[in-house]
């Protein structure tokens, strides 16, 4: 969290890891430092083909990711890693994201939800 | 977390919260049970008129918040509520939340980073 003048800005959640599908796919590439095959990722993340397409030059454009197509016997196969750069941006990322779940729990828990009324009463 | 076939879909977290603008404007409404003014969560949430407006009319359109419009003496103000439906709905997205960061904190732990290499190598 932004301890500025805007408090609820959240200006650390970098903007090319909070896509839901993106999000996906980092958390499954970090817990797969070797790489992953395109096929698998697919499977792990519920993605289409031109979704994960689309996701992964997204994230390869900014360094977080690298692909490597490998031709030979049988289908051309594209593997994909997550960079040591990559990483750690979406580490400090998702310390961003659990600094906003701590937020939003110290919060709910002081305050606790008011009836509905408004829109009965206009 | 979703438990299936796609562990990685994150199917949990809702399109409507998991947009950083409005991620912000909900947190702070919880914080606030019994309703902002629009100017000050644009403060809060450092936001432009133009896109503070669309993202509570989308939460509006869904039943997340309700606006009050009161006009008299001076300009007419605006006041901003989320609906108890609303709260309820956004605590679980932050809960899936929770659960993406755990889970990440878990599978980082167990796979330190891999150094780069195939982009030099290729």
């Amino acid at each position: 969290m932004n301890g500025g003048d805007a408090p609820f800005a959240y200006s650390g959640l970098e903007r090319i890891f909070h896509e839901r599908g993106r999000l996906a796919v980092c958390t499954c590439l970090v817990a797969n430092p070797h790489g992953m095959r395109f096929t698998e990722l697919q499977d792990a993340c519920a993605l289409t083909d031109g979704n994960l397409n689309r996701h992964l030059h997204a994230l390869a454009e900014v360094g977080v990711v690298e692909m490597e197509r490998v031709t030979g016997r049988g289908r051309p196969a594209t593997t994909v890693r997550i960079t040591a750069d990559g990483r750690r941006r979406f580490l400090a990322y998702i310390d961003e994201l659990e600094s906003v779940v701590r937020d939003v729990h110290a919060r709910s828990a002081e305050t606790p939800p008011v009836h509905d009324g408004w829109a009965a009463q206009s």
